[in-house]
């Protein structure tokens, strides 16, 4: 019930990985046989990845992960536009309920007065407006980052629409000028998407998103752990924010790890594969935990967080007040029930977490949340197990905290 | 012949790895007991390397790679006192032969005038006079980064003596007041070395080699790919330059790769208990190859690039006038012996290396360099072989370059 955190590696994955460390483990960067030979393997993996989000060979890098990713997603676009003096202090568009690497980019290039930022608040069900982002533009917006999926409350976002409320600024004001341009700038606001929770479930092909970047990472659908991709359209003024060789198009200097590469293109193509089936699954299996939890608490005051129908297949998240979540967490534990209480990222600085009180204000430090996520290995056995284990562990600590 | 560009991973390290992964893929930032349990793992893990350097736990962090690491030194030690304010403009010193993922910082905060930089050069034995980076120290210097041993031609930089300069510096100036100071410094000048090449031949002791910061990675030493480390010396300033959730204490954010450190303490260890053979070994075919090549060569005008006994055990680098080195290890690499013409992070830019120029203004860009790097599986006969291969690419060749 936590496949929200981390995901099994898939057994193909495992033996596509293990199979090229054991023929090559040269250096993809040498010349001789071995190095090409592993170059070789890299771009034609790239290339298939490339086709499975609609992408170009050369559009595809790869980072150390999803936090990387939109780490260079956001310090790539404002370092670029920095250094090419075009504005002096560039804005920024996001929400408040994105994943911390993210939001801690984004506050701390406001810290440093590197960047203006807006974070506009999702609406109540955890989904942002699109013209609300549309309302936040302004003439020295170089950026737009939104989450395709959250990773907390599983509410997707309206990438599309974003996009074209984007594109139509581009296009009524191609040439934003205004105290804070120092120039013309030709490329238009450019627009990024996390797209980490969405890879399983959701369509990743980038034309129809519209997005310009678009970050995820091997880790959550069931591929290797430390790779990260992040989708660059043609074009898009950014640079890199690691300095040292050439690699990745100049874009992420260090060697490659192309087992990673072999791993994540195997772990896509079968998330490709089974993204209709499984998401039907899931919806159904969603669903069916929804329905068991309004039976079962019918006076428990427990509040379900989030969109009910538009949000991910594996994501349920409730609100338990009064309970602190990381005993919830331990005592689920104990059952041999595994959930989270909120990203993995952010356990244990004892605070609510912040997508949580985006959705709902009167949410206080002192109440609980639970984020239970499905995945490839659960059936409808597992839910009845949670609910009724959930039932009893709540029945026992009401005593405690009322 | 080109251990120094990737090593083989050891099969010990493949099988902790898998053992571990098969037992255990939780988020190690999850408090349910599989999290748990793989953040033990992870601290275990942690405290025996840092035992390995002589360094305390909290002061080993994980990260992507040497790249980042040595990233991660430069840029988190500006970073966090442009953001302390303390100084206008910071100084750093290091040398004209370090790694990309040093200078190409360097050259970035040059650029962008956030640091000034003195670039010292080394010798012509490409050895640093410790006397010269104790000459390039001003008021406003807070970083030298001088790296442990260099990639392209083995020479080992005189790091304790380095470290004692600059010991005497901040005791004779433990204030520095200047027009570059708002405030005044506690923390003295900073000293970072790249042990990248140097951890499996050199001691890696950190009190003894008496640095702050110290960058090495898995993939030179028969370990993982994807994983660097900085020791980082309680009490640095430095900060993170990646944003993100608060992993490696605040200061590498990003799910941990626990497979991977798992895998890298088995490389250090099998690493630390044969060092001191291997590098017998090893220092006996290196002054072999030697011998063997002015023998063969008495009148092909050949130069040995570097100190012929202050360089690491495993490394061979000479310059071949008029022969393009691309060329030469293509045609090396036909008879099966894989050798490198400079380093691969910047193969294929068609310049002579920056490391060869610095220590001999004499060669040109049409002058071939070739590295060769021995390791674990490098014998006798090997050499022997090089050598006759290399003679008769040579003879062939003479005729078109001359």
């Amino acid at each position: 019930m936590d496949y929200a955190s981390a995901t099994p590696i898939h057994p193909l994955v495992s033996l596509v990985m293990n199979k090229f460390t054991k023929e090559n483990f040269a250096n993809s960067g040498a010349i001789h046989d071995f190095g090409l030979k592993a170059k070789k393997i890299l771009e034609a993996n790239r290339k298939m990845i490339g086709e499975l989000l609609d992408a170009y060979t050369n559009e595809i890098i790869f980072t150390s992960g999803a936090t990387e990713s939109n780490n260079l997603a956001i310090l790539g676009v404002v370092g670029k536009l920095a250094e090419s003096k075009l504005l002096l202090v560039p804005h920024i568009v996001t929400t408040n309920i994105e994943h911390a690497s993210v939001l801690e980019v984004c506050k701390y290039l406001e810290r440093n007065k590197k960047a203006e930022i807006t974070y506009v608040e999702v609406e109540r069900n955890g989904i942002v407006d699109a013209r609300n982002i549309r309302k936040a533009l302004k003439p020295n917006t170089v950026l737009v980052s939104v989450m395709y999926a959250n990773n907390e409350i599983g509410t997707m976002q309206p990438i599309r629409e974003i996009a074209k409320e984007i594109r139509h600024y581009n296009k009524k004001y191609p040439h934003p000028t205004s105290p804070y341009c120092r120039g013309r700038r030709k490329e238009g606001i450019i627009f990024h998407t996390d797209a980490t929770q969405a890879v399983n479930y959701l369509p990743i092909n980038v034309k129809k998103l519209g997005v310009d970047l678009l970050s995820f990472n091997g880790a959550k659908i069931y591929g290797p752990k430390g790779i990260g991709v992040l989708y660059v359209k043609r074009n898009t003024p950014i640079q890199n924010i690691i300095f040292g060789g050439g690699q990745e198009f100049a874009l992420r200097p260090g060697t490659e790890n192309v087992a990673n590469v072999v791993g994540l293109l195997e772990a896509l193509k079968i998330t490709e594969k089974n993204k209709t089936k499984e998401t039907k699954r899931l919806t159904r299996l969603r669903d069916y935990f929804f329905k068991k939890l309004m039976q079962t608490f019918t006076d428990n005051n427990i509040i379900i967080n989030g969109d009910l129908k538009n949000r991910l297949p594996n994501n349920i998240n409730i609100a338990i007040p009064k309970v602190p979540s990381d005993l919830l967490v331990i005592e689920l534990d104990a059952k041999g029930i595994l959930a989270s209480a909120k990203s993995a990222c952010k356990a244990g600085d004892s605070k609510s977490s912040h997508v949580i009180r985006a959705i709902n204000k009167n949410i206080k430090d002192t109440d609980g949340s639970l984020r239970f996520s499905l995945g490839r290995g659960t059936v409808r056995k597992d839910i009845d197990q949670t609910i009724k284990t959930l039932s009893e562990i709540l029945n026992k600590l009401k005593k405690w905290y009322n």
